[in-house]
């Protein structure tokens, strides 16, 4: 049983809650049964840590998980993963151009997930996916996702047969109105700039969700609803 | 111009910052002149504080906005305002059970205003609508819709001619399917526990969102789609 938070594993993981000290190590933490159960199911999960002898893996004291945990509250048991692997999944998908909240990250994993937008394409300025806020609010969705990090335009560039939707509240064709294909492409864009210049120069075909009043919704609501309405059966 | 951090009126603002600080005064802050400007318009605007003359109001030193702000990085114009009046309005109503992230208020708030659910029920368990995060996400909806403080089964029960939904992921009726009337209700749950046993006795007619492989959606995305496909146009 590890006692003492000076302990050499004890550091090691505690330095995985920042985004610099995660890909170092190409490892991150989950906190919590379910999460951690989720983890092994999908492959990746190197070791666990907990206080009870409910769990598998090394025990410690409440000290010591209190500096391993990222929360208020610390829990029973957290476990340290390695990354996902850069690769595409059969189904739709989401390709993100700087999003920064961890909240609507989480969000639109989930999302994304419910309605078989199965890769998420990520570009420099996103959240780190593997930040613990983006995890938690992700609900195990993030297990259950491809990643690709790359530039969106470039990516795109290389992809066939798929139709490609971006978003623009201004110069967009309402979503209730298009056509749909069988493998589709969505692009949101940053909370409060919207998509990049470099993207809407792709000219892609631009949606927009017809609303009221408000100039925009939230990018996680948009998400939801734009994949929800591209996925629809009528 | 007011310098001093321990003046009257910074100490009177900064006591606003808490949820009873705010119910005692019966007035809550805005930060930044987009969400000044909003307040104004709604006519809920009591006095401004400004530290440049851009702005009408009452010139104060950067450290004493510091302190009347909420944010890391302080704004150059906060209002008071006096709270919202308990009201209903012409349209469709939300009504909340135990909605507690701020974040997802917010949203809510905005996709209630783009879909013309003008009104939101929110009973005890519900997060401060006056919380500084809640108005930030909001985007300024706050102050286009009515709000209504009640028990949600009480309040619709005097209600007549409209028709209620209630939610539950697992006993519903696929909200793609379902007839939808002129004037309604929406009832969400809490993030953790969906809706309260008290409202679930009721028999209202409970919607679902047809998802794949995961248990449910962010109670704002929901909530987003839900809206959406209740006032969307065939």
């Amino acid at each position: 049983m590890i006692t003492s938070v000076n302990n050499d594993e004890v550091k090691e993981v505690a330095k995985l809650f920042t985004s610099k000290g995660r890909k170092e190590k190409n490892m991150f933490v989950v906190e919590g049964p379910h999460l951690v159960l989720e983890a092994k199911k999908c492959g990746i999960l190197l070791k666990t840590y907990t206080t009870t002898d409910k769990y598998e893996g090394t025990l410690v004291s409440e000290v010591v998980m209190k500096k391993m945990c990222n929360t208020i509250t610390p829990t029973t048991v957290i476990g340290v993963c390695k990354m996902f692997e850069n690769k595409r999944s059969e189904g739709h998908i989401l390709a993100l151009d700087r999003v920064q909240d961890p909240g609507n990250m989480g969000s639109l994993m989930r999302s994304a997930v419910s309605f078989g937008f199965n890769t998420i394409i990520l570009n420099e300025g996103c959240v780190d996916i593997y930040n613990d806020k983006v995890i938690r609010s992700s609900q195990g969705a993030i297990f259950r996702l491809s990643f690709i990090k790359a530039n969106i335009v470039e990516y795109l560039s290389h992809l066939q047969d798929y139709q490609i939707f971006s978003t623009n509240v201004n110069l967009g064709n309402d979503v209730t109105k298009v056509e749909k294909g069988p493998k589709m492409v969505l692009i949101l864009g940053n909370e409060g700039q919207g998509v990049s210049e470099e993207i809407n120069k792709m000219n892609y075909q631009n949606l927009y969700i017809p609303i009221k009043k408000m100039e925009s919704l939230n990018v996680s609501v948009a998400g939801g609803i734009l994949m929800y309405e591209l996925t629809r059966s009528k």
